[in-house]
């Protein structure tokens, strides 16, 4: 293969930034002995050529001592030495940090800058906090296509061709797992042949537990993102979306099997009633394994140390298909043949 | 119905609030004829209470004339009067401004505090940057969610009978639009039938066809929410997801085509090859179908003025389910029958 187009390098080189890549040079850099009036005469020149919100205290090495703020200089008295007025214990962002922790780190503290330093403490530059809240939007706004296959760094603006090869492995993968769906209903097949109305419910069957997961789902990753998702607390979340597909599975359920009544009457099938309760049924079970499903699956590939949305709802339609129509079409095979 | 619990009530209306419900007083207010000096004295006690950041300069009726930043202040002559050094036409925030549009503002601009005043321009509070961008996070991170029906308000903390009370009314909206394909498979009751093996494959043509749609719907509401869906390139997204749909519906019907062929050879059909080409030629068309719907059902939802991510994933499916299943047996019909 040839060379890679340079947008696309750089694209993908995005994926493993660290802190350090994003900073622009230092400045508002001074001795610890400077007093506050030599400092604003310095202020005075450096203000008419660079953004100056905070000023870095360092030791002729470099190393960061501390950080004044512009309302303590400005309460200060004008003799007051800044190593007695910067604030000590300034948090830094180390220069080799990933970017995606970085993301975090600024996410609780919400300053307007960061400095960064090197593994000696030395003041290396400097990351303005919006710069790291755009990338944190980028970021978030990734989650939901990350759920069926597209890659983060996927824009509006990726060219054709570019797009086709991020996101078409994983309909391969999708596909994968559709056959394996439909070797379940394979299975059936003599059922199937034998009570063909039963093939017209497989969709609906798959496409309703399918949703009642993906909102498990969607709901469990949000939670993850915004920082809710305590540890100790997934025990509850598990349980808790598998008490909600029960409860949908079974309202929802009641419209299904009522549908699956009037549809098996007008066919003049005679066990109309009983197609009807096999398709609350498989609903409510199909449900209650689809809701498991949404919560376990982003937290199986958090434990496993992979981004917990990536391809998420590809596994859990797998899961989600397997079981609502492997149960309709068992429970149809026990009590209907 | 009785009252609702307080807790309910303040979620259901956080939905409506304005920039006025998150802001605090202002603090830091000084007259325009007040000294530097003056002010630094004022400040003196004020930071002992409250964390200031910027001095705002208001008339006597309390109209908000300018904002002072501090390193300004330490660079001005003690004795300049506050209205030689503030930055007059402050971008403020009407007290009224719904929070999404406050969230926007706050996007381009990042400052560490907004003012916010009343429709008389009068200084009401105060909302720092942080908060607007804590909602932000929350804001965007509840599209993945709102496309298979579960509201912005709901977090993991969320209590069950609350949680089902707002996911539900979607699966059932879900399962009318499930009936609607189904109804689409019920036409084709007696090709099912005489070709059963055609009923396996109804998932795979289902799933793979909602898959691609889901990709091309997640990078289209990406674009929104980031901002770069500029006006006059909707045709061009559009066009593209349809391009998109049929390179991978091309590629990955291929796949399903060999499946298809190899299970009805297994099976002893004596049309397997033409079954293959039923099952590839509807997959392209399906997948070219489901990516432009993909793709102009949140631009349909925006131009109605709703939330382009609201249930965009049940329609979707929808329009998926409908076309894939329902291409794939009107082929099978016409050829194999």
């Amino acid at each position: 293969m040839p060379v890679q187009p340079a947008a696309d390098s750089v694209k993908i080189a995005a994926r493993n930034e660290t802190a350090g890549d994003l900073m622009s040079p230092p400045v508002g850099v001074f001795g610890p002995q400077m007093t506050v009036a030599e400092t604003v005469e310095q202020l005075r020149e450096l203000t008419r050529a660079a953004f100056i919100t905070y000023c870095y205290v360092t030791d002729p090495a470099g190393k960061l001592l501390g950080l004044v703020v512009m309302r303590d200089m400005l309460l200060a008295r004008p003799e007051a030495r800044l190593e007695e007025i910067m604030l000590r214990d300034v948090f830094a962002l180390p220069e080799t940090m990933p970017l995606a922790d970085a993301l975090k780190e600024a996410l609780v503290r919400h300053f307007p800058v960061y400095p960064v330093v090197d593994g000696h403490g030395v003041l290396k530059g400097l990351i303005r906090g919006e710069r790291l809240f755009a990338e944190r939007a980028i970021e978030i706004s990734a989650q939901a296509g990350a759920m069926v296959g597209v890659e983060k760094e996927e824009r509006l603006s990726t060219p054709l061709k570019r797009s086709l090869l991020l996101r078409h492995p994983w309909l391969q993968v999708n596909l994968v797992t559709a056959f394996v769906a439909a070797a379940v209903v394979g299975v059936f097949e003599d059922t199937l042949a034998q009570l063909v109305i039963l093939a017209v419910f497989l969709p609906v069957m798959a496409g309703q537990s399918g949703n009642t997961g993906c909102q498990a789902l969607a709901v469990a990753l949000r939670g993850m993102t915004l920082g809710d998702l305590k540890p100790g607390t997934e025990r509850a979340l598990v349980m808790k979306e598998g008490m909600l597909g029960f409860f949908n599975g079974l309202f929802v359920g009641i419209s299904a099997g009522l549908g699956m009544f009037v549809y098996a009457t007008m066919q003049g099938e005679a066990n109309a009633w009983l197609m009807g309760l096999v398709a609350l049924t498989a609903m409510v079970a199909s449900c209650v394994i689809s809701g498991l499903a949404g919560a376990l699956i982003p937290l199986t590939l958090k434990r496993l140390g992979a981004d917990p949305a990536t391809a998420s709802s590809i596994f859990l339609t797998t899961a989600s298909d397997v079981a609502s129509m492997g149960i309709f079409l068992s429970l149809a095979t026990v009590l209907l043949l």
